[in-house]
């Protein structure tokens, strides 16, 4: 039989420095006594990235995507040496691989980069030496051809031709999950600083519950709303790829929570976490005549200029007039009031209205949407509390609330005992 | 008729922070618009490459080679980036390419590669398309074959079995050198903290004269004397392939010093400068037995733990017995004591001392071993000065004094004085 082969991927903070990695190290090296084929995915030590990011801007304000992404890429390099140093130190034969050099392709888009495929001859040429094999999160080759380089010149898997492009912020989670479909892992674990995936942030609300498993899809919604533990993309990637991700912590030997096709779906219609995001501002074109058209006139320039638009609400209109109001990420506020500005008058709106202090609340289950009586009890909870809905949007298993920032403290404790998510569920205890 | 091809090269010192590496890019840009095409070499930003060094140091105390390569090679992927960027931003293009993009391969050694060859395909490619081509130096791909990728696996120049090595101190130089001899380029400038080449360093000498030129030779002698300016290497690289090497200020327009087959060399033997070195510690083996072989047994452990044996001297003996010396780097004396030391008794010598508050004094000039009289006028001068000579060496071209440490600043200048090296000569004047 041949020995299973394990996943791991450590974030940031558990390679912030030398401790930590040699920490990691030994808790490597114990995985591999116990049996293991292991490939590690590393992300860039502690603030290394926003420490280049900066090094960037201290150069220029529109620093080259292309050469962004070799200089964000050196990070991870290096985390990955460094681990690879610690495990042989302590005589567990390693060697790190760059994301090209692991056979990682993506499309080719600088900064935020898509996974194309993975090319396993060298990780497993590696694993056959006895080796743990340590990849470079974040990252991999460009499989686009470099037009200029036809002809005489070498082709795209050459090393001449080898194009780096990072997958943008979260991508080592995206690496790991995509190694372990590529590789048919038993097992792909991240490590993390917390324990796991909680009913609601720990830090807001001291009973908050870690889940021993939660779905793709429920994953998904709470890391789209503000729960930072997993990557989007790499809870997709997983759910495409049918890949059991277990999140945990790199501090502690402790049981984690798995993202995995959830078992109990069907047994219930149940509230299952809460998330909340405070970077958020609120956008209001007032008095926008009701036309065919306003819309598209609106958001595709702030699309054009690479502006996240999230939700989008327009009422009723009254005398041939309406509100439209969308929500943007905060950062990027500034530079959408410059391109706003002009067109409140080329449409003929009546004034445009900004608001930095909001902040997204929302409850997140299967089937919620289908059980009646959630929506209810949410506004419910939050009128009881005092606390103003300013807007609303659903999908089939989230419901969201823009309110006051300063209130998310409040909502997020009220709703968490409104819904009771201390409290275990019956399916949960049965199989535990 | 084509444009002039310029090879320039910038030390870490000249990219230390975003000002520096601004100004080097507006330097670049001036020279992009007198019409040149540019490679240009970059080392890592000022103490890069140590802190890095320091990071593994903090992981083990012996970090594997080929692990070290890699994480060194990222400071050098970064300064590159950088200057690209601050190209883009000034509007040149530009684009950087890792020495494994640029075709640099090595004969694969860790830590100390030497350069195999230049595939010039992406750099000529990258150049037609009007770019400035940014290299990182010190690094390269190993040529030699992975052997446990045989088989299925890809061939050495696919990225996936692609392995950076660097080549060590200095390496930027030769990166420029080698790029210049393989691009055959029109100029090859190496531009630094310093204006050019001096008759002995400025700060001990205040009336140190910049050489307008200096043969490959007398240079290759001066950097292996302590002269830090330029790489040992680098210059025979140019030696070998008959590069004109231009030593020059990257922060002042000033003329610098060109490195060359020297045209006055025939018409003179004379002192052209002065070179110290401070990291020089002095070993003695004290009436070790005078009997075949014991040169062997002291000097073969000392190679096989990477220590560099400088002078050698050993007196003729004395009933039976004879005193052996020899200097090696200061920072490796407590390695070599750890070897010596049991080997006192086991080649039955009498005692092993050692000195660490030595140092080198050379004169160098073409010829001066054929002139009588430069060894007495030098040791005569030492003698003026009340400076004992501990021990000396001679090549064809120069003449080494050991002494002691604290008289290094006196010797330097007595010896710059009583060879006039502050009047140019008859043949630059002539020329200039």
């Amino acid at each position: 039989m041949s020995s299973p082969l394990v996943v791991m991927k450590f974030g940031g903070s558990s390679v912030a420095n030398a401790d930590r990695i040699r920490r990691v190290a030994r808790r490597i090296a114990r995985e591999r006594a116990s049996g293991s084929q292991l490939v590690v995915v590393v992300s860039a030590m502690g603030d290394t990235t926003d420490e280049l990011l900066a090094l960037a801007a201290a150069i220029t304000d529109d620093p080259d995507p292309r050469e962004l992404d070799v200089l964000l890429a050196t990070g991870e390099h290096q985390s990955a040496t460094l681990v690879s140093m610690a495990l042989h130190s302590i005589g567990a034969p390693a060697i790190s691989l760059t994301g090209p050099q692991a056979g990682i392709t993506t499309d080719g888009t600088y900064g935020k980069a898509r996974i194309a495929g993975i090319d396993p001859r060298r990780v497993h040429a590696e694993l056959a030496q006895g080796k743990v094999v340590i990849v470079a999160g974040f990252q991999g080759r460009s499989v686009k051809p470099l037009e200029h380089l036809d002809g005489d010149a070498p082709g795209a898997s050459d090393v001449h031709a080898a194009e780096i492009t990072t997958l943008g912020r979260g991508g080592s989670d995206t690496t790991a999950v995509a190694l372990a479909a590529q590789l048919k892992a038993d097992r792909c674990q991240i490590f993390t600083d917390v324990k796991g995936i909680y009913t609601a942030d720990p830090r807001l609300v001291p009973d908050a519950r870690q889940l021993p498993v939660i779905g793709y899809e429920e994953m998904m919604e709470l890391a789209h709303q503000g729960a930072q533990v997993m990557n989007v993309r790499a809870v997709e990637l997983g759910w495409v790829n049918d890949v059991v991700i277990e999140v945990l912590s790199s501090f502690e030997d402790a049981p984690g929570t798995e993202i995995r096709e959830d078992p109990f779906v069907e047994q219930r219609n149940k509230v299952r976490g809460l998330a909340h995001d405070r970077n958020v501002a609120k956008v209001t074109l007032v008095a926008v005549p009701d036309q065919p058209g306003v819309a598209r006139r609106v958001f595709d320039p702030l699309a054009a200029s690479g502006i996240t638009i999230d939700m989008i609400v327009q009422n009723v209109g009254h005398g041939g007039a309406t509100d439209l109001s969308f929500t943007i990420p905060r950062v990027e506020l500034a530079k959408a009031k410059r391109i706003l500005e002009p067109l409140v008058r080329e449409l003929g709106a009546r004034e445009l209205t900004t608001d930095s202090s909001v902040a997204k609340v929302s409850i997140v289950g299967a089937g919620i949407q289908n059980a009646p009586g959630y929506a209810a009890r949410m506004f419910g909870t939050l009128a009881d509390a005092g606390i103003n809905i300013e807007m609303i949007s659903t999908s089939e298993i989230r419901i969201t609330t823009i309110i006051a920032e300063d209130r998310v403290e409040d909502a997020v404790r009220a709703l968490h005992a409104q819904f009771a998510l201390e409290v275990p569920e019956a399916a949960e205890a049965a199989a535990g």
